[in-house]
């Protein structure tokens, strides 16, 4: 995903407030929704494992991210009729095609960080 | 940003509460401040040109975005001493390397924006 790859100065779609492109911006506004996507990317988990997983989520806003993944198609809860049941959730395919873009960013972080926290240092100077 | 781009099994990195992966979630985790650091990709724009090319985002919310994206060092404002002063808001080097991620997710929504619609159609149902 270099800054060559696509036509960037052609896209102008952004600007129309009923576009698609703005979707993607959309889904991943809440912090925990990119985090959990990507908590999820291997197998299918129970949500007390991934919420140890994860750390720092409460069971609440876990489950409401969850459930807005789930609502747009990203995520899918399974539940198996056993005793006690057991309920997990795991990514759709279309879920699983926005890791590319969790990775890219994750990356970004690491290469981009001392950066962003010097600009932030210097806006409380 | 094929998803064989890296090794994405091997990075675990998201689940460390401090860890800098995530401060690329927590810079786009506003809709607008992707929507505006897309608009700010060519030339510095004074915020009323910017308004109105991005349209339904209100100036207060717009100036919050703006200062936000300022303080995190990825925008810049440049007054010049003008009669009326002119003010302009332009992308930094380092905001200048986000525009791949966010042109990668403008894209996966015109991909994809049908699966996610028929996905919240079926939730409602």
């Amino acid at each position: 995903m270099a800054a060559d790859d696509g036509p960037v100065e052609q896209a102008d779609w952004v600007f129309l407030a009923d576009c698609r492109a703005r979707l993607a911006f959309d889904l991943l506004s809440h912090t925990w929704s990119s985090v959990v996507l990507w908590a999820l990317r291997g197998a299918p988990q129970r949500p007390g494992d991934l919420r140890a997983r994860i750390g720092g989520i409460s069971a609440k806003v876990l489950t409401e991210t969850l459930r807005r993944l789930e609502y747009n198609g990203l995520v899918e809860r399974r539940s198996y009729p056993e005793v006690p049941p057991r309920v997990e959730y795991g990514l759709t395919p279309l879920g699983r095609t926005l890791l590319p873009a969790l990775e890219w960013l994750g990356a970004w972080g690491f290469r981009h960080g001392d950066e962003v926290l010097a600009a932030q240092d210097r806006a409380q100077d």
